[in-house]
């Protein structure tokens, strides 16, 4: 023995989108914000480097994020799990509720940590296509599931399914049903309000994208408070850092500092889009902080070579069913050197 | 469906030790470095305090850590695999190498999470005794093993196996061999030599103690290189944020300040195993930053409730074979409080 487990073996690995330091590149890979957070956040951060702080174990369930998030969302602080991103939450997730040889389902094209998150449990992964124009297809299609994965906004097109259609679909799902609320916070709804109606939902957050804390790492669970604490027996006792969980809390009380970014983000991706359409790109409507485009003549994985050339970085993705150029929404002037330059590209 | 897995919903869920904010409570009951992190480390977070930094994704594998960490340690940095605590990387090496009901072995009394991750994964937990005098039972009990887990030091004895011993015992081991140094820091000698000639080994260490910071969660693994890219492929993309990387990075470069707290800590653990001695405690002799020991004549738990009356907080641990109280080693001060009021509980 002393072996690996085969589906350890056999499996590749999740291979996130490229971090590069270089302040001269242009990064617009991986859904950041381009804006930096909230002041208040750095001086929690400042406020809570303490010896102690530091030296003593942190919160292990987040109680104060718990009650700030709760108070914020207007949600039952108890049915909150923290996490340490919302991979975390995703993992911990498929841990409480997906058995070797069960089956997790999710739409393609879609995120692809959904599939590493079943080679890793040794579970089956069920693929199932988008419907046209990324409607949600019938939801006999995930009957086998013990978990169905749906980002709402989706990851790459940008789209989201209205949530009118979304209690109709998890009704009929066997299993548990996940929204991945990455991006909801850019989106003109998100499904917070079927929480009390849907009895099998999950809503997973992240503060990666809407709170520009990618580098701090966290990300919640909405659920009922029995399920949240089952699935806090599976997480780490301290999945959150005392410094991250500071960060969260000072963030999430920050609403009209996140809000002025929203508008500003919103703002560039009407302008991406326009500026996209205008160069000859098909480009999907988005409720993300981010776009899904293609080029109606060329083909997409040379303009990300010359983008890159030119110091751009943008997400090059090639889906069995599909093929494209995601492309982050970054700052006005961000947004204004990548249509420049692909002006000269296309 | 949408139901937990079994074993999940069976299992009880680990138990941490208390965590309190309270200043004037004397906290000697989770093993916590009484003294705060370098001052390096404080002046390193406070530079990493950019926006860029807590906006944009921090590195995956945790490359500028693993290239210090590996001069520091005089191992291979591509041999490292960071995590978020070093529970995480107990989670990781149990996911990698342990199928639903394959088995996780470890030494009773011991650490209480491998009994957790063993009903978390679904798998069988293999519970060995310890010999006399807390020696190595034979080899062959953990035959059936995919993992054995070993503290060296242990806790709640704080004795060390003898690393002579450790080699003889793993090339018996038909399964992974996890040390689990937490400890070591502290103790007269480490594993880190049999990395090179143990082929199923795996040293795990964490921050959390010698290095005074279980606020930031950092933990890692020292293997081989083949290992540590399998075991990249379990954990979560960017399981340790940008400020815990930041910080691990510039506490393992300051080795003169930790060796000057460990100084410290072995005088009061001395002082300690002293103190308690003449008030009648058989206190086992400890290679850790904690001591375990039992009163001749009274029971173990009023007197943990006494001290807690008086705001000290210590562990009292009682398991089938053993029970008594497990004291970390605080400041001077704090040993000098904990012995003034033990001698009027006695």
């Amino acid at each position: 023995m002393s072996r690996i487990r085969p589906n350890i073996e056999a499996m590749a690995g999740y291979v996130p989108g490229e971090q590069i330091n270089d302040p001269s590149v242009v990064k617009l890979n991986t859904n950041e914000n381009p804006y930096p957070p909230s002041p208040r956040v750095f001086e929690a951060i400042r406020a809570a480097l303490t010896g102690d702080r530091l030296r003593k174990y942190p919160e292990p369930l987040g109680d104060t994020f718990r009650k700030a998030a709760g108070e914020v969302l207007g949600i039952d602080p108890d049915g909150i799990l923290i996490g340490n991103g919302s991979d975390d939450v995703l993992t911990i997730l498929t841990r409480t509720f997906v058995p070797e040889a069960g089956t997790i389902a999710a739409l393609t094209p879609s995120y692809l940590l959904y599939r590493s998150l079943a080679q890793i449990q040794g579970a089956k992964f069920a693929e199932i296509p988008w419907g046209e124009d990324w409607q949600l297809p019938e939801a006999k299609a995930f009957a086998k599931a013990d978990i169905v994965f749906l980002p709402n906004p989706n990851s790459p097109s940008g789209t989201s399914v209205r949530i009118e259609k979304l209690s109709a679909f998890a009704a009929k799902l066997p299993g548990l049903f996940v929204l991945d609320e990455a991006y909801a916070e850019f989106a003109e709804a998100d499904g917070v309000p079927l929480l009390k109606s849907v009895p099998n939902l999950v809503i997973t957050r992240t503060m990666s994208k809407y709170y520009a804390l990618a580098g701090i790492r966290f990300g919640f669970a909405m659920t009922t408070p029995e399920r949240a604490r089952d699935l806090n027996k599976v997480k780490d006792s301290y999945n959150c850092d005392a410094l991250s969980l500071t960060a969260a809390t000072a963030a999430i009380r920050d609403q009209p500092y996140y809000a002025e970014l929203r508008s500003k983000i919103v703002a560039s991706r009407g302008r991406l889009k326009i500026g996209l359409s205008e160069l000859g790109f098909r480009v999907i409507p988005s409720q993300a902080n981010f776009v899904w485009c293609r080029h109606a003549e060329k083909p997409s994985k040379p303009i990300y070579d010359a983008l890159k050339a030119r110091k751009i970085l943008i997400r090059y993705m090639n889906y069995p069913t599909d093929e494209g150029l995601r492309i982050t929404v970054g700052t006005g002037e961000e947004i204004g050197k990548l249509l420049s330059e692909l002006r000269r590209i296309v």
